[in-house]
């Protein structure tokens, strides 16, 4: 893909894809607002591998290009998605949940930047929010600062100083039920989309992990369907 | 590994270890200060393999905790390290060279993160260097001080104030001769220590890449025997 072949208007951005409901939200928001957009998923050894093929299917609904990146979190330890320690199940936690992945937003906004440099693509979008899960340190607003003024820091583009990259979360004030109401406005389909922590081995929503929790308490909260099948519904 | 089978006041630090002449410096660094060292490599796709073999050698010969990581930074694409780009012999650039890894620095210190987090080790070491080779922008005092202030919002440990965490870099300001000295009188056995970017089938270094070249001129002005066996001396 080279450059002649598109408008110079056309900008490119780097777009983390899990395959849940919020990546999909904020790949529909980078369309919307008109960038070329390159999906990045990562098969990290999460327990939930059914998430990266959501997140293809989310991605050839598009019609962009999406690369799948292998990255061993496992090696490093220390969390309920990755390693042998249980999901939590039917009780949201206040604090910081053991399903929280040391510095996963860092390593995955990091391999998205570099990706970004290879590309030229000025703009990272991250569907973090700080609103229904303030539990995850690498969710909040003075992070996403931090991380962008390193990345203009560190990377070819800031000592040529061609590019000046920007960290965008567009999610990261909303509600679960704002996020829902702005996706179904710009035609996401969440039935494409995977939020679970722990599906079945068929790969059905458990429907009772915080994360399946949080995803029904937003269709309810927004008076949207939901189109997930859930296994059981949560107590 | 824990706690109770420690003193208190061990330290704990993860060294990131690429199996070169800088990070083994930087080992020695942190085990002179009275570390408990933890070392991280990578295999990321690179082309000179060997420095991972270099680099559970000189972990084994500390006696330390060693973890190699797999992280396929070929999916980005950007690098005659990684892709499909000749290594340039036998001259010395002074502009970014073709050998940079899109972010590369930046994702292995933020892997290096996560495992510190839940090692809860407070010291993350990095062997660069910003006198030789100030090519590579991650390599540069200021992106090394956006990455610490980064890293201290990122984390488990920055909500909860039981770490502060350090990027420590005790090579920035040091020549390759100086380097060399300084691991000298620290014991280090640098015939352990691989530093070739396109080493021979067998692993032999070239003698011609920018890194042999580096090498072979750090020794010299050093006035230190270089042990390394060449393939073919630079002309």
């Amino acid at each position: 893909m080279t450059n002649a072949t598109h408008e110079s208007s056309t900008r490119k951005a780097v777009v983390l894809l899990s395959g849940g409901l919020d990546s999909a939200t904020t790949l529909a928001v980078a369309l919307a607002e008109g960038y070329e957009c390159f999906s990045l998923s990562f098969e990290y050894g999460q327990r939930h591998r059914y998430e990266l093929e959501a997140a293809g299917r989310i991605a050839r609904k598009a019609g962009i290009c999406h690369r799948e990146m292998a990255i061993d979190l496992r090696a490093l330890g220390g969390s309920a998605l990755t390693a042998d320690i249980d999901v939590p199940k039917n009780h949201m936690q206040n604090d910081i949940p053991v399903t929280y992945v040391p510095a996963r937003n860092t390593i995955f906004l990091a391999c998205a930047l570099g990706w970004a440099e290879v590309l030229e693509a000025g703009d990272i979008f991250i569907g973090v929010n700080a609103v229904d899960y303030s539990g995850y340190p690498d969710c909040r607003p003075e992070f996403i600062r931090a991380f962008e003024t390193m990345a203009n820091l560190a990377v070819r583009a800031a000592v040529e100083r061609t590019i000046r990259f920007r960290i965008r979360t567009p999610l990261i004030h909303l509600s679960k039920k704002e996020i829902i109401a702005k996706g179904m406005s710009l035609g996401v389909d969440y039935s494409a989309t995977h939020s679970c922590y722990d599906p079945a081995p068929g790969g059905q929503a458990c429907g009772q992990c915080d994360s399946c929790r949080l995803r029904m308490k937003g269709f309810s909260e927004a008076g949207i369907p939901d189109p997930t099948p859930y296994t059981r519904e949560s107590s």
